[in-house]
């Protein structure tokens, strides 16, 4: 499959990325941008003074002298940027960019241990520990980001420099780890590597790595204890100083094997990594067992534990899942990594069964929290994604010290803003799917290129007006095929919608969520209407937080309310019966975007309550309003201020 | 002025405290009751393995060896529970209970250095740092409870044992602090000794007494860097190592000086023991600046920062106030001892003027949050006294680990139970206050006793229906003065009230909250009937958890809803205007109480949502439901389920 996107919304990001966001990091890497680092959170203990992670990188390979600074992981800021470049690269190719790529891949060179072994931290201030703290050293981590960074290299240009590097590292992993007696049997406490052996896979073809993917993946919970006895062993050996910690299973999923996981428990972002994982290995492994085993897990995300804006994480401790319709707006985390993880996990879901489902949510994760994760200008960044803000909140209540009222400039901990570089510039591989005669189309956005059937190839073209209305169209070319099928999926935001093929309306009942059209002309153009007006949505009556109140999607945009354009005190405002009207505008700072916009009514605070907390019951007096909703993905991005989701609903 | 409450509702808790508290509590201070300890929030640092406390000062003594366990304020638990102890003597004299206090001064004694010091932690672990890390050691606040023990005790039994301690430790507090060279010019991290410094000049008239609280009152926050200069000194001189902790002043409130402080920040305990104990010194040294200090912080707290329970403390980090109407009813603290330390500020701010907006807080106080920290056994006691808990919560999120669904027996830092113990003993201290001619009645209770005024004594006995029904008896009887001045409180709740006074209504009108009757006759009469009827509150539009609810109030109790009586899902209950009813009952678990009962409705959770977490906005389905309301402070004293204090209210 070759697809490239041409698309108005989409490729301002391209733009953004390859002119903004990838000269910025790496210069932040380099530690050569003048910004201040925010703490993610209120912890003295979280590194920001500076990235350090390519100095990191020339320490470890004798370039320079000096100690490790920044978290464990710290390397993976830098695979990840290499990602974000690659895939930039192969979207808009660019001599300069190839160099700055050339630059660090000779430096993970020169990194890399005899044995193939990469990880700063532990090469520059704990070699004797390599491997011996997996609970939290994210060497295997780091590790699929190389791996993940080399394959999007050799995508885009061809060399296997990084490539070698990899299967030199992954040599030195599988010479480590694995149920044989004297290596390591277990995983490492943060998911990734098993997703990124896949897609190593799918370029070497080496069934090995499945293999090594698909005993992370079972190894892990097996021996709950695991984790524990590893730093309990180095003390024995006096390689380090006890106590052993306390060791939370749940916060890495090592509590239970994966294949018992019915709830989505513990770190948001390890735990949609894992799944992702085991979606891609069930798949190429034909498991059954690990397919109904992700099935579980991601019912119960989406039926039970995820925003309307597609942000999972109901808490900033340990970053993590909590339980059942617990989903406050105003002290979630709803990391951008997290629903990058979703959309990893949803595309991966839908190599098994096209069921919208799954790709509702990867569309909803997309438009809405992940690209909210990135400001306008590229330059600033949200890890946490919140549904509610008050500044002041954000200041004075020491329990929302991770809600930013602002995007921040990077963070100690940077995960999210390489994330988002890496993601967005890989979006043509979450457009469509296929299998031996079908095409499958999930994403609607401008785009061309082939796709390879079983008898054939396909070129396929879609111009469309999404996001800001519904319109698609289609063009299919059949080359070497007498027929196929195009299975186009029915957005849930649609209430309606109309297929136009050869002139005439197809109708057709819906297969979970997909509308399939059988294609035997060689040429053939389908048009699209999705109907795409303002939706109202309520929450399940157990999530407390949004008992009352709504909020609006249109098309794929979940909409909020701010301060700049609707006063102090959102909350004191409330929808009404009265009609929700489109407005596209051309916004000096927000771009082109739809307002939707109501009559709305909102309390007073009347003078009774001056200097009273409390008084007896009395109707409210309110007033009328005119509400004005930005999509979400927008907010922030003018003055700070107040900002809302969820809206009181006049009933 | 010497009052003996013989009031059935108190005298239950008098018993209580003489038969279970008490000898229970000296079996926890002795490690010989078999409990499990709580950590009063999910935090690993909490010595929760044992109290220790009595074994800590047989260490100082001399009479054990070993190390310190426990808090640095370890000590106060036992001075609490020694004042605890005298209050209770004092009510119910017991030889038994007699020789315990002895023994545990004999304790007291021994530990005592020869300077007059006390602190088993700094005597045991750490001598060298005596007095040099005052942001955190406590040894003030330790002296502080001690120095009130002793005043209990010596009223309570005449013996001057324990004042003599007290005086010999102010004495070594004078030698070390102060604004001279060489002394240390600077307070405790944590107010207690100032406002027990006036205590003991209540009994000793010692007026140097007055004057080492005001320096202590004053210097707070005059240099806010005191605290980490202190350290910084330590590490100079080898004492300690570095390096310095972040030290948040206004943890302490030393952020400024104490005069210019307008707004109740940091932890909630340490501004309302400071608060009072400004108050108090305010008052003796006639100091009408200070008062002034007094006022805003007052006016602060109850216009914008109190719960409806008179709880204050929003939040858990710093176990603090955030700002202001940020009043969270699920993650708050209202910590038990921070709304006793509201009774004590109440009760010093009357003795400057007699305004009901102080009486109607202190009762608000005492007959909600504060007894709601002990359960009706006598044995088990809650930290945090929630408004809204869902025991799922409280087990999986860690954000809410402090707020408990059940009293624990014990606390890591147990603070709190013998502090109750200590209060509920002394309430007739809080009944009356007079001046030269006139007698005040704040609260309303069965009790007599004898007040001086300036010219001769009045015996007052009260006989009530309190707090069942609001008919209150007042019997006068002048002894050596021809007339005076009753002003009974008319509270906040009592929407109409009667005075009858020789067989005539009084008319008149309310002074600041209170009704001033003219007494002229050697023997009085009069009978005061408070309408008491379920009161719906609302709250300021601005406290957004309590947005579109109401919190029911009958006398001087709050109300709430428990799963007990009403089923799961609290949250999804309504009132609405139907009529609310009274229900006297003999609850065999909760007493006698007045239950309030209405036809509500509950909102349903239809089929529909079934697998669902957001569906298109439909109008609610709802079946009307009967509501049952307990007092608040019986909440947790049956099965552990969900409490809501603020309830829905269906326009």
């Amino acid at each position: 499959m070759s697809i490239k996107v041409n698309d108005k919304f989409w490729e301002r990001y391209f733009k953004l990325i390859r002119d903004e966001m990838i000269p910025y990091q790496w210069n932040v890497l380099h530690d050569q941008e003048n910004i201040t680092i925010d703490k993610e959170r209120d912890d003295e203990n979280i590194p920001s003074e500076k990235s350090h992670a390519i100095q990191n990188l020339k320490i470890a390979a004798g370039l320079a002298e000096g100690d490790h600074y920044g978290w464990l992981f710290q390397d993976s800021d830098v695979y990840k940027w290499l990602e974000a470049a690659s895939n930039s690269y192969a979207i808009h190719p660019d001599e300069k960019l190839l160099s700055m790529m050339d630059e660090v891949i000779s430096l993970i060179e020169a990194a890399q241990d005899e044995d193939g072994y990469i990880s700063t931290y532990y090469q520059i201030n704990n070699p004797k520990l390599k491997f011996r703290r997996l609970f939290e050293s994210h060497e295997l981590y780091c590790a699929g980001h190389l791996i993940e960074a080399a394959v999007a290299h050799y995508k885009a240009t061809g060399s296997e420099r990084l490539i070698t590097v990899s299967n030199q590292f992954v040599q030195c992993i599988k010479n480590h780890f694995g149920d044989e007696e004297g290596k390591i049997n277990g995983a490492d406490g943060h998911q990734e590597i098993e997703l990124a052996l896949v897609k190593l896979y799918e370029v070497t073809k080496d069934e090995s790595l499945l293999e090594l993917s698909a005993y992370f993946l079972e190894v892990r919970g097996q021996d709950p204890d695991f984790y524990k006895k590893q730093l309990e062993e180095n003390i024995e050996n006096g390689l380090s100083q006890g106590p052993v910690p306390t060791i939370n299973n749940e916060y890495h999923q090592s509590h239970k094997p994966v294949m018992e996981q019915e709830e989505a428990v513990g770190h948001a972002v390890r735990l949609v990594y894992m799944a992702a994982a085991m979606a891609d290995v069930a798949y190429y492994l034909n498991n059954e067992k690990m397919y109904e085993a992700c099935k579980k897990i991601w019912k119960n995300i989406v039926t039970k534990r995820m925003y309307i804006t597609g942000g999972i994480g109901s808490t900033v401790h340990g970053e993590a899942f909590t339980y059942d319709y617990d989903l406050p707006n105003d002290t979630m985390y709803c990391e951008t990594c997290a629903s990058i993880g979703m959309m990893f996990f949803a595309k991966n879901m839908l190599k098994h069964e096209t069921d919208a489902s799954y790709s509702d949510i990867l569309e909803r994760c997309l438009y809405n929290t992940v690209i909210s994760g990135v400001a306008l200008d590229g330059k600033h960044f949200f890890y946490v994604n919140p549904l509610e803000v008050q500044p002041e909140a954000c200041q004075k209540d020491p329990g929302k010290s991770h809600v930013k009222a602002t995007r921040p400039s990077w963070f100690g901990c940077a995960c999210c803003p390489p994330n988002i570089a890496r993601t967005l510039t890989s979006l043509d591989q979450y457009i469509y799917s296929s299998n031996e005669d079908s095409v499958f189309a999930h994403l609607f956005m401008d785009n061309e290129g082939e796709i390879n059937l079983d008898k054939g190839t396909v070129a396929i073209r879609q111009e469309t007006t999404m996001p800001y209305s519904g319109n698609v169209r289609f063009y299919l070319e059949l080359d070497n095929i007498n027929k196929m099928r195009l299975g186009i999926r029915i957005p849930s935001w649609a209430e309606d919608f109309q297929i136009i093929k050869d002139g005439k309306e197809v109708e057709g009942k819906l297969d979970r969520g997909y509308l399939y059209l059988e294609i035997s002309k060689r040429q053939t153009v389908i048009d699209v209407h999705f109907e795409m007006k303002a939706i109202q949505w309520a929450s399940h009556p157990l999530v407390r937080g949004n008992q009352g109140k709504v909020a609006l999607q249109r098309g794929p945009f979940v909409y909020c309310l701010e301060e700049e354009d609707n006063g102090e005190n959102l909350h004191l405002n409330s929808i009404t019966n009265q009609q929700v009207t489109e407005k596209p505008v051309e916004d000096s700072a927000l771009g082109d975007i739809v307002l939707l916009e109501t009559i709305g009514q909102k309390e007073k605070i009347t003078k009774e309550w001056n200097e009273r907390l409390y008084q007896k019951y009395a109707t409210k007096e309110v007033e009328q309003t005119q509400l004005t909703f930005i999509p979400y993905y927008t907010w922030a991005n003018r003055s700070s201020g107040q900002m809302q989701v969820w809206v009181n609903k006049k009933e």
